[in-house]
């Protein structure tokens, strides 16, 4: 999503943090590739066809033009729990790669079958198949290697390691996936789909905010408003997102317009119609808002996002 | 492989333990089925009916009888090392997640198209292609979150998930996959043939031996006579597999015959022929075994199992 002069304010800013950031993420993608020093059990790479097209793969998805929310979420919660920045940037990147190999997955012809995303091809449309699950399975596997390499403190970087790979695993995200795919076709159920996007958006955030949290050393309540915050704004974001699959053209969206409803997936729109899926996403960026009651003026930003998410979808 | 009258003594061994292994396999996956603590931002799954499947895919292929090779060479190297295979249990139960996770994938129809592995129909011809890739997501997802809750010293928890990622990920399994998949159907090239079986096999094998060392919490020159070992036996078993696909049959391997050939892999009788073949397999068996000269007695039966990685293939 490009800053424009059109823009939302707080689009503008997530944004301009955004550009910042993917040069550190590539940054961190490259030393990646380069591989891991010689005592780690890590040779130098033959320089094979494939895992040369593999990378490139790994980069055309992670860094496609994006929003950057998890990542940005991650590193103002830190900072908030009185951390830097600069120590949250592997997590963030960490969290940013498992965000682009649920989206190179999602996408594929078995599941989505999804052409655009983000405006572009997606990965198997340009890379094969093949290459594309290869490509989702590396960015998966290198979230973890730069989480573990990135935290000076060893017990921090396993409490990351436990938050990050239960919000994406078979409990969190990829359940969430299963979920949805299983779900097509059959009659709209509330129920259901609150809990897919429980699962495949509310996780994440969550785990987000509490990674950032837990990069700073934060614990106890720290912890608790941070990731309740996190788990309300992704509520919306994905009460949003089915609401702009309806209400938006492909120009705007940058991918297939529709789609959910013609795949007969479960969506909130669907469940409850617009206007009360409106009311939802309001409600939950309330009690996200809400969350941030004791973290003050600092906090103002990550409200207005909240805010921001339910403005998006009109 | 069930342990039968007619079978090799190591073989039977090594079957013996895997029994075993499976009771607390199956016991762990149980366990993270059930989710993480509410502390950690784990709840209660609401059980739809996608996310029961997702785990019985998971279970179906990390469950179905197969050598556990993996997690013996982590547990025995823990042992040797000075560790207790208790300590390495979390840890061997990771890297045989991470290999049924790369046995999934593999056998997608974009990748290898198998039907059949370990005598059993696929986990996409099982449960369909969608399933059988998000089983595979959350096997390696599953891994990591084993291995962040096993180890007792966070120190240690770092570096074994440091290993695992760095052996499976990109620069590691995924891309000698990568480079499989891409080398199919053009000329048989050793050096490629070579770099294919380092990254698809031998890394993880080298991992396991390592990571047995690191949760014993051994150093220096231990783990890299352990990691030597794995990665000269990982050697010998990938060119004893490539040899199994052109001289066995159906029956005694459980999946399908000369589909390597067919498909115009890279595989080392194709480079150099069945007899030298041989050789190379036997030259790095007896290097397997020179890497262990200093640890004695104890490890006779790991040295027994780098004899018997060629004798399969006969």
């Amino acid at each position: 999503m490009p800053a424009t002069a059109n823009a939302d304010p707080v689009e503008n800013r997530v944004s301009d943090w955004a550009r910042c950031f993917d040069r550190r993420l590539e940054d961190l993608v490259m030393a990646a590739e380069v591989g891991p020093p010689a005592q780690e059990g890590g040779r130098p790479a033959a320089g094979a066809d494939g895992q040369r097209r593999l990378w490139e793969a790994m980069r055309y998805s992670l860094l496609a033009p994006g929003k950057r929310l998890r990542p940005y979420l991650l590193c103002r919660c830190c900072e908030l729990a009185g951390g830097t920045q600069e120590t949250a940037l592997p997590v963030a990147a960490a969290i940013e790669c498992v965000h682009a190999f649920s989206l190179i997955h999602d996408d594929l012809p078995a599941m989505d079958d999804d052409d655009l995303r983000r405006g572009r091809p997606t990965c198997h449309v340009k890379f094969g198949e093949a290459l594309a699950i290869l490509a989702g399975d590396g960015l998966l596997a290198l979230a973890f290697e730069l989480m573990a390499g990135g935290a000076a403190d060893a017990d921090r970087a396993a409490a990351l390691t436990r938050q990050l790979a239960a919000a994406c695993g078979p409990a969190g995200m990829i359940g969430g996936q299963a979920d949805d795919v299983c779900g097509e076709g059959t009659a709209p159920d509330r129920v259901l789909t609150e809990s897919i996007h429980e699962r495949k958006t509310a996780r994440l955030f969550e785990a987000a905010c509490r990674m950032g949290g837990l990069a700073a050393g934060a614990r106890g309540a720290v912890l608790e408003a941070l990731g309740a915050y996190g788990r309300e704004l992704g509520r919306a974001f994905q009460i949003a997102d089915d609401l702009l699959d309806v209400t938006a053209n492909a120009d705007t969206l940058g991918k297939g317009v529709a789609k959910d409803a013609a795949a007969g997936k479960q969506t909130y729109p669907r469940c409850v119609g617009i206007e009360d899926s409106r009311r939802a996403a309001r409600a939950h960026a309330e009690r996200a808002v809400a969350a941030l009651a004791s973290f003050g003026a600092p906090a103002d930003d990550l409200r207005e996002l909240a805010v921001f998410a339910t403005r998006r979808s009109r």
